[in-house]
C-alpha cells in the first residue's frame, strides 16, 4: 500500500489556491500536492502547507465579508481554486452561532454562551464541510468516483455532494446497518454497497481497493483525500470568530471522534491570529467524548501521551472511534491551551439533548448531547470558567438519532372537550 | 366564537413595525391590530395592511442587504418591531436558492432552474418562517402560551420557537400519531397533548378552547394569530427575488396545502414591484398538489371558482388539507398570472424525490416531491415554458418522511474482498 500513500513522482501542477504543498505533521517533510496522505519518510500524517504571504489583513477581511454565505467565503484560506464558488458543490457552512442565553442561565454561564449549530448544513451534519473540500480535491486530481466507508453521516454527505457535482459515488457500509440509515444514504442514487462484515472489515476492504488498479480514479474522501478533507473543519473556527465579530472565544468545547476536527479548529484559530484577523489572546480547547468510547479522555485523565484503543459501546455512534488517529494531537492541544478532555455517560447525553432542545429549540444529534453534557460537567468541576465566552459545537441533527430520545412522548392525553382539558390541569 | 374573532373594542397600541391595521381580504373593512382573524362585517379573512409610504427604494434595498442572514433582513416589510433581530427567536430563512443545472438538464429547462430549499430552516421546514412571525405577534399581545394543532412540521416549529423565546408551548395532536413524529415534537420539552380523536376533532377542540376563558393568554399560531403567521410566507418571495439579483422569476411552482403560502408569495412579489425593488414584469404562479388531495387542481381543471372539499389520501401528508381555506384565492392567482394548478400521483411524488436527490443532492420531503413532479408534468404539457427562469419550492426535509422512500436500498452486497467487488461489476 505504501506506493499509493506517498508521492513517488512529480505530480502535475494542480490549482488548489493557496495550498502550496503537503507537509508531514511529524517530520516536516514536504511533497507536492497529490492524492497521498502519509509521509514517505516517517509515515506521519500529511497536512496542507499554505502560502498566505501575499495577503493584506484588511483586504482579506473585506474579501471574506463580501463572500458568499457558505464556507467558500474562506476560499483564500482553503485548498480550493479561487473560482470554487462557481462550481457545483453543496456549499455548506455559515451555519448559525446561536447565543444560548437560556442554556447559559441553566448552566450558570455569565460570560456568554454560544452554540455553533452545524445541523443547518445541507445534509445536516458538519461532514458536509469536509466532504465539500474533498470533492474539490477529487476534481483537481481528475477522480471520477467519490467514495468512503461510513456508518452514518458521511455516507449521506458524500452521496449528496457527488450528485450535485455530477461525479459517480460509491459508498461502502456494513450490510446489516439499520434500514433508516440505509435509506438516508441511498436516496442520492449513487452506488451503496453493503459489505458482509463489520465496520473494520469495510475499512480493510477500502484500503485494499485503494492499493489495487480497480481503485484507480477513486477518491476516498477520508483516506487518499484526507489531507484536503480534514481542512474543512478549519471553517468552523473561522466562522465562530467572524460571527463573534472577529474575536477568539475564550473557551470552545469540541466533540472527539478521530480527533481531526479538534486539531483543525486549533489550526484555524492559529491561522487567524497569524493573519492578524483576530487579536492574539489565550484560548482553551476542551474535548468531549462519550464514556462508552473515551480513549482520549481516559488518556488525558491518566496523564498519558498515547491513547489506548477501546471497543466502543455508546449511543453516540458518530463519535464511536475506538482508536482515534489524532488522539495524541488532541491531548497535546488540550494541555497546551489549558483546556481538558472529559466524558459523559449515555444517560447524561440524552439529558443534555433534551436540555438543549428545551432551552434553545435546537434538536441535536447524540454528538451534540456529548458536548453540552461535557460542558455542564466541566463547569461543575471548575475546569471551564463560567465567566468567559464559551462556544459549544453541535455537529449533527437529532432527526438522525431519534432512537436516543425515543422515550420522549405525550405529556397528557385528553378527550376533545374542555372538561377533560381542565381535569388534566392544562389551563 | 364570534366575539373572539373580531376586534370589539379599542386595542392598545402595539409595536409591529410597518403593520398599520388588519384589513378584510373580501370587503376591505379595517380594524386595529389585534389577535383576531375574521372580519366583523363579512367574516372574510383579515390580512395585515402596511404603511410603506416612508420608504426610499434604494435606502430600503441597502437596509435589507446589510441585514442579518435570516428573515429579519426584511423586518421593514413584516409585522414585527424594528428591533426584532435582537429578541430570542429561531431566526429562520435566507435558505439556499440552488441553481439546479443537473435537474434542468433532465427536465429540459434551458432558461435557468432553481430550487428554493427550505429544508435549511432551523426545524427543517418552511413552517419556521410563519411561526417566527406568530411568535412576535404573541409577544406583542402579551400571550404567554404558544399553541397549535398539528400532525407534523408545525408542532416542531412551535415547540422550538417557544423554547427559544422562553414561552410556554402546548401543542395538540391526535393521540395515535406515529411515534417518530411524537418524538420530533416532544423533544423541545413543551406540553404535547394527545387528543382522543382524529385531526378534525383536534381542530374543533382548539376552536372551543379559543372561545373559552381557559384559552386566555393563548396564541394559536394558525388561528387567532393567523394574519401575522401567514405573512411569514412572503419572505420566500423576497428571498427568491433578492437571491436572483433583485429580479422576479418568470415562473414559480408552489405547493398547496391551505393555499395560504401561494397567496402570500404572490403578495410578496407584488409588494416588491410596488416598492420598486424589482422591475415590474409578468410572472406566472403554478400550484402543486398530490392527486390524493387535489381539491384545488380539480377545481382549476374544471374551470370552477369554488373548491369542493376532498377526503385526503396521499403520502404527502404535509399538504393533505381537503378543504383549503385559500383555495379560491389560489385559483384566482393562477388564472390572473397565467399559471396553472396541477397534481401528481404518489408514485410520481416518490420518483420526483429521488430525481431531486440524484441530480442535486437535495433530499426533499414529500411536498418537495409534489412540486418537482408537478414541474415535470407542466413542462411535458407545455404549460410551463422551459426557456424561462423557473423556481421550484422545496418546503420540507426528507428525513421527516423517510417512509416515502423506504424502498430505497443497497445497490449491491459483496464480501469484503476484491474478487467479490469485481464480480459485482463495481470496478
Amino acid at each position: 500500500m505504501a506506493v499509493q500513500t506517498v508521492a513517488t513522482s512529480g505530480t502535475p501542477t494542480v490549482d488548489l489556491g493557496p495550498a502550496a504543498a503537503l507537509s508531514c505533521r511529524e517530520c516536516g517533510h514536504r511533497v507536492p500536492l497529490g492524492p497521498v496522505f502519509a509521509c514517505e519518510e516517517c509515515f506521519g500524517p500529511l497536512e496542507i502547507a499554505y502560502d498566505f504571504s501575499a495577503y493584506d489583513t484588511e483586504e482579506l477581511r473585506k474579501r471574506i465579508e463580501d463572500g458568499p454565505a457558505n464556507i467558500w467565503r474562506y476560499a483564500p484560506l482553503l485548498p480550493v481554486p479561487a473560482d470554487v464558488a462557481d462550481k457545483p458543490n453543496i456549499n455548506p457552512g455559515w451555519t448559525k452561532l446561536v447565543k444560548a442565553d437560556n442554556l447559559a442561565r441553566e448552566l450558570g454561564v455569565t460570560g456568554g454562551l454560544y452554540v455553533k449549530d452545524d445541523s443547518g448544513n445541507p445534509t445536516h451534519s458538519f461532514k458536509d464541510r469536509v466532504v465539500a473540500q474533498a470533492l474539490e480535491a477529487a476534481r483537481a486530481f481528475g477522480f471520477t468516483t467519490l467514495s468512503c466507508s461510513s456508518t452514518g453521516n458521511l455516507a449521506g454527505a458524500v452521496g449528496a455532494a457527488a450528485a450535485r457535482a455530477g461525479l459517480r459515488s460509491c459508498v461502502f457500509i456494513p450490510h446489516d446497518l439499520e434500514q433508516g440509515k440505509i435509506v438516508m444514504a441511498a436516496v442520492y442514487g449513487g452506488e451503496l454497497v453493503g459489505i458482509e462484515g463489520n465496520y473494520d472489515d469495510v475499512n480493510r476492504f477500502c484500503s485494499e481497493l485503494i492499493g489495487d488498479p480497480a481503485g484507480e480514479g477513486w477518491g476516498f474522501v477520508n483516506v487518499n483525500l484526507r489531507p484536503y478533507y480534514a481542512e474543512g473543519s478549519k471553517t468552523l473556527a473561522y466562522e465562530i470568530c467572524e460571527q463573534l465579530g472577529w474575536r477568539l472565544p475564550d473557551q470552545i468545547v469540541v466533540p472527539i471522534a478521530s480527533g481531526s476536527q479538534l486539531t483543525k479548529i486549533d489550526k484555524g484559530l492559529r491561522e487567524l491570529i497569524e493573519l492578524g484577523l483576530v487579536e492574539d489572546r489565550p484560548y482553551k480547547i476542551f474535548g468531549a467524548q462519550a464514556e462508552g468510547c473515551s480513549p482520549v479522555s481516559t488518556a488525558y485523565k491518566a496523564g498519558h501521551d498515547v491513547v489506548r484503543p477501546q471497543k466502543p459501546n455508546t449511543i453516540a455512534k458518530s463519535l464511536a472511534i475506538g482508536n482515534p488517529a489524532d488522539g495524541p494531537y488532541v491531548l497535546d492541544i488540550a494541555r497546551r491551551t489549558g483546556g481538558a478532555v472529559e466524558d459523559v455517560t449515555d444517560e447524561q447525553v440524552v439529558a443534555a439533548i433534551k436540555l438543549l432542545a428545551r432551552t434553545e429549540g435546537i434538536f441535536a444529534e447524540t454528538a451534540g448531547g456529548v458536548t453540552v453534557g461535557v460542558t455542564r460537567k466541566l463547569i461543575e468541576s471548575g475546569a471551564l470558567d463560567p465567566a468567559k465566552t464559551t462556544v459549544v459545537l453541535n455537529t449533527g441533527d437529532g432527526l438522525k438519532t431519534l432512537d436516543a430520545v425515543a422515550g420522549t412522548g405525550l405529556t397528557a392525553t385528553i378527550r376533545p372537550n374542555l372538561d377533560s382539558f381542565r381535569e388534566a390541569g392544562l389551563a
